[in-house]
This record gives C-alpha cells, structure tokens and sequence, in this order.
C-alpha cells in the first residue's frame, strides 16, 4: 500500500499530540498509571492484576499509548467515538458552551437540550418526536423500560439471550450476556428469547429465510406461553453488539413488530450501539423499514464526548404522560454541555456525510476486506457486520464451530492475538472468541485497509490454534 | 441594606451574560421554549400543562430566566452547583480538557481520571482510598450496592423512610419518599426503617437525645427482626436532602456504625447531595467522626458542569475485588472531561476556601437569620440545616404541625410563594411543605441575607394560610 506510512504506527520519536516530547507524555503517562493502581477502582475486571494502557493524547482515528505510540483505533473505544476522536467541531461547540452556560437543572429549558431534541427527534424513525435524556445507555434502558411499564400497566419484559443492556440492576437483570450471571438475583419480570443468529442458529435452520421464520416463531410461542396480557415490552439491539454483533435478517425486526403491535406490546430498541451512524445509517432500525415505539440511544449521540443517554418517545407513549406525571428524573437530564456536544456532533456529521462514509466503508473497504480475510484464516468461521461495524468469529474448528475462547471468558489465543495487534499498532476490541472491528465513522479507506493489513498478519496466530 | 443594589434582581433593561442585547435574549429563550415543548420529555412532571421556566444565563449565585430577570439562585439548580455558576477556573479546566481529550474508555489510564480519584481519596473518610466511577447519583447508588451484596454475599438492603437515592429501579426501590412509589414492584430485597426527625418523631421522642437513642433502638430490633445475617449494607443519606435537609443527632450514625461492625452489615453514606461542600465540611460524614465502608457522590464533586458521580471504597471492601472481578461497568466511568472539572472544581474549592465559606454562612448569615424568620412567622415550625443547605418547614399550625402541603405534593399555599419568591428574584427549591434554602457554597453574606430578606417577605403569603 502506497499510503502505508501515512497511516502506520508512529514510531516513539515522534511527537504526542499536546506534548512538548515523548519524554514529556511518558513521564505524564507513568504517574497516571501509579495513581491509577492507587486509588481507580476499574469495571468489569479483577483489581489485582489489572494492568491497563495509558492513553495520553488522541486524534481522528488514533490513540497514543502510555509510551508515545500511536494506535490506530479500531475500538471507538467502547463503540462510542462515532465522530473519530477530537473533531474541531464537536471540541468547539464544548468549550463555547462551557464559556456560557455549563449546567442547568432540567426542570428549567435550555436552547442547546431543545435543539439536541429537535435535531434527534428530526433523525429518529416514525414518530418517535420526543426526547427524554439520561447520562448513559444503562439509565436510558431503565427509563424505557418504565415508560413501558407505565403505559401498558404490564410489567414483564422480554429480552434477548446475546445481548447487553447496561450495568444498573434492572439493565443488567434484561441483559442476556455472561456479565448478567454475577447480578443475577432471580428474573425478578424478565425473560429472555432466543433471537436470529444463523451461524449459532438455535433453531437448527440453515438458511437466513428460515433462521428469521424460526426466530419469529420461537418469539411468537414465547409471548403465548409467557401471557400476551403479561407483557410490557420486548426490549431489543436492533444489531447486538457487545454480544457478538449480529445484524438480524431483513424481516425479522418487522415480524417483531407485527407480534408488538398484534399483543399490545411496547417494542423498545436498544441503538445505544448501533445508533447514530455506527451501521451505516443513522439509526441500525432504518434499514428494516420500521419504527420502535421507543429507542434507547447514548454513545454515538455526541461520540461519548460529554456522557449523555435518552430515549427517543412515539407520540403514543409520550400520549400517556400528558396528564399523568412521569415517575421518573435525574440530575442531568437534558445537560447543557452534553447535548451542545450532541448539537454539534449530528450538525458536523450530517454536514460531513459521516453516517455515509461508514456506509461506503462498510460496503466497500471492510466487508469485502473481511470476507477476504475468513475465505483466507481458518481460524474464523464468519466475518459479519454492516457500516463501521464487524465482528470475526474464531474458531479453532471451521467444522464443529469450536470458539477459540470460552463464551464467558478468553483464552491464550486471544491474549496474543491483542498483544500482536497492540505491537503492530491496531486496537480493536477482543470480545470472548471474536475481534470486534468498530472503527470511528469517519475513518478513512487507507486507514481501514491498514487495519485489515495487521488482522490479516495478526490472524495467522489464531490459525496456529485450529485443528 | 446598603449593598442592595448590587445583590438585587436585574431589571429588564441590563444586560443579560452572553446576549447582545435582552431582546436577543429573549428571542432566543422563545425559540427554546417552543422546541422544548415540543420535543423535550421532563423528569417527574405531567408533560402536557408542564410550563418550565427558561435558563438563559447564569454567573456566580444567579440566573436569568427567559424575560431577561435575574434571580438570586437558591436552589443551586438541584442542590449541585456548589461551586457557583460558571466559576471561571472550573471553565477554564474543561475547555483546556476539551481540547486536550475529550474522552477515553474507562479501561485505558487517563491522568485526569487518575487525579481527580486521588483529591477525592484524599479528603474522603477513613480508608476510602479507591474511586469507582459513574455519571450520576443514581448510578452510584446502584454500583455501591452491588459492591455491598457481592462483598457480603447478602442480598438485603435497608434504607430509611424520608431518602432518596435516584431514579434507576434499585436506586428508587431504597428510595423512602413519593417518587418510589409509581415505581414500586414489591420490596425486591429492600426494607425502610425510620430514622431520626425530632420535629416528626416516629418515636414519640421529645429531646434530641432521646430521638437518637430511639432511632438507634428502632434501628437494631429492625436488624434484629429481618435477620442481621440477610442484610447486605445499610444506605443513608448522611443529611438526607431532598425530603427534608435533616441534619441526624449527634451521636446516631456513630450509632449505626456500630450497629453495621456488630453484625458484618456495609454501611453506605449517600452523600450525593450533602457531600462535597454542601454542610460546610467535604462530607458531611466528617461532623459524625466516622467512616462509612462506602460513599456515594455526584453532584458537588464537580458541581454538574460534566456529569459524574462515584463510589468512594474503603480497603476492605475494595479487598474482595482484588482478585475476584467486579460485575459491573459503564461507558463512561471515570470521563476525562468530567474528572477534569472534578479536578478544577476540587481543587478550586481548596485553594479558595470554599468549604469554610459555607460553613461561615451557615454558622453566621442562614442559621441565624432562618431562626429570626422561623420565630417571625407562625408559618414556619421549623428551620433545620447546616452549612448552606436549609430548610423551612411550613405548617398552618404550629401546635398540630399540619403541613401546608401534602407529604406527595403541593399546595396553593406553596405555589403562590413559589410565584412571589421568582417575581421578587430568588429562586429557592420548593418540596412538599418546605422551602429548601441551598445556594451555592460560594455565596457572599450579602446575597444571603438578600435571600433573607425575601423570604421573609414572601412568608406572609404562607402566615396567611395559618389556623
Ligand atoms: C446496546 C447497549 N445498551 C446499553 C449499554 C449501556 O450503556 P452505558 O455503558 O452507557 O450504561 C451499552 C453499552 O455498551 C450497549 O452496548
Ligand atoms: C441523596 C441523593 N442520592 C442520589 C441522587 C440521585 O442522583 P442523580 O439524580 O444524579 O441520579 C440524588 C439526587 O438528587 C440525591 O439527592
């Protein structure tokens, strides 16, 4: 590749954006690790062991590390830098809000919460034309769940095994990936389905046309033996993410909604992930055509800039609180910094044609790229995805389907393939027996097709591990 | 007052902070309005007849509302700019955040994340040396207590009547006040005991001491009765806040402290609201002398610039999660911009002495200038706080202590002195029965007693309704 050295890892010689030197951020990357082991207690994992990376500068689609080498950044961090790290326009549109008014309580209005309503509500499918906001994708998943809740009068929710809600009780209690089991304190009003997923089909299908029948029919038998009546919501990511990103085949969202509109159910999508640009549209639902009654977004919204979350409200649902009061609220709802940071976000990305350069990406640098790279490794068994938005699927056994790593865990396979990539200078996310490729929407080709570069070398590794 | 003219409501002909002109002001208030009527879900309200007031700036310990007034802000918009509005060092550390990194993921080590952890363990109680990270205060509340049932291997939690923790399922489950109930599914694992109010006694107490000694009774038969082995962690508001700013009897959380030692129980401060300043000390804790295993925070630590909020985690507890992992993670724990202005707000709040300068206003100006209004007007039965977080209990009787409000809501009484208290430029919180006075922990004598001196006024709205 002819672009190679423009989109390569930097070697230590080189400056670290906001440096004076590398000596400089290697001396300011060392004490934030000390504190960090000192006083930074980190989710998810094990304190003990946990040796984390120093990042110390970031721009576009790049990260520095803690010893002044750059990364190209093939995580969006957890999925959520849409915009690419830094964007003059979503940087700008923080500190000029900073100067005027940083905070305000949300019983008061705002321009900048009005205007971040108005510019989702302009974007979000359907009537979805109110805008209620949170501070995370776990606080707008609790919120949905009790707008549900409240309008049917019903309170199970019916959720799908392979998905991630967020880390609140009741989020967490709806999720259905290995990080639930620790948190599980009983069902306590949820139940979890079985959703399409050909490649793991629990349906015995071979086909996408009859994994998405059996899926339907499955939900369909389990909203009958469940109680229709019973039934507050079906909460769903419309592409699961976190769990394995998994794009449903092309009915299957409509058929959900069918069965919804048919028992009186609220059909509530998680976009939290796949929201605002991440699949190439700018909500992943987009694509099936059909609309949610209520759409729980966070991350993409303002790339995670400023932590914001909210739920997108159908006319019908927002109908039930016109009279009678919401029972829910926090601090920062709607906060000012926040949403300025999303005004300035969906304005840089409509103006910028950034939802469809994930889609040409997508279309034309990453699918093909990975369908190369799984016609080519034997250790993946699929390359999947849509926009800015893929998961390979390793196998140690292209036949039995084997993972290369546990499905609540990892495995020495894994361990070095990330090392592996971390020395060539790739970040991607490495999720139980997958990598996970979500690089910011605004990516570009040579910086993709670098990416594939080190997979496709970095691969090799699995492959030693198949039978 | 001689200084009157500089603390009094602006009129309409100045200028309002960042506007050319208050027609400018104005115009773009109405623009606000009207998107947020459309397009904006309120917290805790009924969204048809909601008529919010607009924000269009705010400096210092005021607000200007949508007409271009000004108001002398004692609400602290919800008890959490402590700091003042737009304090220029807390602006200047986000801004240079904003263009330094934005955000990173909570995996990675970030310097700021790593500094604001270490001012806060160090002015945190005992030995809460490790800081886990959220957005809010309700989230904290969730992540302390899965801390506290993971760490004991127990499931329930008590938490007292007259609390509230946030708005997530679990949070508003432990919560004691009118907004659990709309969401109230059964216990779920949680039970309430009364606390100490003298004013409202659950005991039939008529001393303070004996309020304590009661409450501490009370207190240990409920342990004793639910079963000390069952119980997870105790959760209190150090000072609960929004049900009525009730600072507790000396001696009681020394009390329940030792009650949580004898029986292998976590205590859990939520110091949400009451932390950070807000008693005239960084915690409000510190006046009890002891130490709680675990602290939730948000609002003060960084006065809501940036969403954040936190658990603050004693050794013992952060022990069991050395080599066991932590089930439980968000997005955007521990966000580079908002540690930034934790560490600007923090550190700001040292170097200007900023915590004395609430205590002094509470010692000096509010508790003895709420004692003179509450022995002035029959319609005050008491005024209760600390620091600069006050609150008037009102009554039609001072005998039979009838509230002028109902426990779950309003009143004319209150809505007209609401109405009065804004047309005459100050903007407290009205709860229930009570004016809850919390201005900024920055606020000059001379704003204080300006707020005095309205409220004073206003009251004779509420004398009028008394029997
Ligand atoms: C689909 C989905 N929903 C909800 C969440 C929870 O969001 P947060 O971490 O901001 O609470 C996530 C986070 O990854 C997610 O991917
Ligand atoms: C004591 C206390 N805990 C928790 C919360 C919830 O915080 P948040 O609204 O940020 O979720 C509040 C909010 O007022 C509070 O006062």
């Amino acid at each position: 590749m002819d672009d190679q050295q423009d989109v390569s890892r930097r070697t230590a010689e080189e400056q670290v954006p906001g440096f004076g030197s590398v000596e400089e951020a290697r001396s300011s990357a060392s004490r934030a690790y000390e504190l960090d082991r000192k006083h930074v207690f980190h989710s998810w994992v094990a304190q003990g062991a946990f040796k984390p990376m120093v990042v110390t500068a970031a721009q576009g689609s790049h990260v520095w590390d803690g010893n002044g080498d750059r990364l190209l950044d093939f995580s969006s961090q957890l999925v959520n830098t849409n915009i690419g790290h830094q964007h003059p326009r979503v940087v700008a549109g923080i500190v000029e809000q900073a100067q005027r008014l940083a905070t305000i309580a949300p019983h008061h209005v705002n321009d900048q919460r009005s205007e971040a309503a108005r510019l989702i509500a302009e974007r979000t499918p359907g009537d979805l034309d109110k805008v209620f906001f949170t501070n995370s994708g776990a606080e707008a998943v609790e919120h949905a769940i009790r707008m549900a809740r409240v309008h049917t009068g019903r309170n199970k929710i019916l959720s799908r095994y392979r998905s991630y809600h967020g880390a609140t009780a009741l989020a967490i209690n709806v999720t259905g990936d290995p990080r639930r089991w620790a948190n599980d304190r009983g069902t306590e009003g949820t139940t979890h389905f079985f959703g399409p997923f050909l490649y793991r089909s629990a349906f015995h299908a071979t086909t996408e046309a009859e994994e998405e029948q059996r899926a339907l029919q499955h939900l369909q038998q389990v909203i009958e033996l469940e109680g229709p009546g019973t039934i507050a919501a079906i909460i769903l990511e419309t592409i699961p993410g976190g769990p394995g990103i998994i794009p449903p085949p092309p009915g299957y969202l409509r058929g959900v909604r069918e069965l919804c509109d048919l028992h009186g159910i609220v059909m509530i999508a998680d976009e939290v992930m796949c929201g605002f640009g991440r699949s190439g549209h700018w909500f992943a639902i987009d694509e099936s055509g059909v609309a949610p009654d209520l759409l729980a977004f966070a991350k993409g919204v303002n790339s995670g800039y400023v932590p914001l979350g909210g739920v997108a409200i159908s006319a019908r649902v927002a109908e039930t609180f016109e009279e009678r009061p919401y029972p829910g609220g926090l601090t920062y709802s709607g906060h000012p910094l926040a949403c300025a940071a999303a005004v300035a976000t969906i304005t840089a990305m409509a103006d910028e044609g950034i939802v469809e350069n994930a889609r040409r990406i997508g279309e034309t640098v990453l699918g093909p790229g990975l369908a190369e790279i799984a016609a080519r490794h034997p250790c993946v068994g699929e390359a999947r995805g849509r926009g800015v938005f893929w998961a390979l699927e390793l196998v140690t056994d292209a036949t039995t389907r084997e993972p290369l790593a546990p499905y609540a865990g990892t495995s020495a396979a894994m361990a070095e393939m990330m090392a592996e990539c971390k020395r060539q200078g790739l970040l991607p996310l490495m999720v139980s027996n997958r990598i996970h490729c979500a690089p910011p929407c605004t990516i570009t080709a040579d910086e993709a097709r670098e990416g594939l570069r080190i997979l496709d070398e970095v691969l090799k590794i699995g492959d030693s591990y198949t039978v």
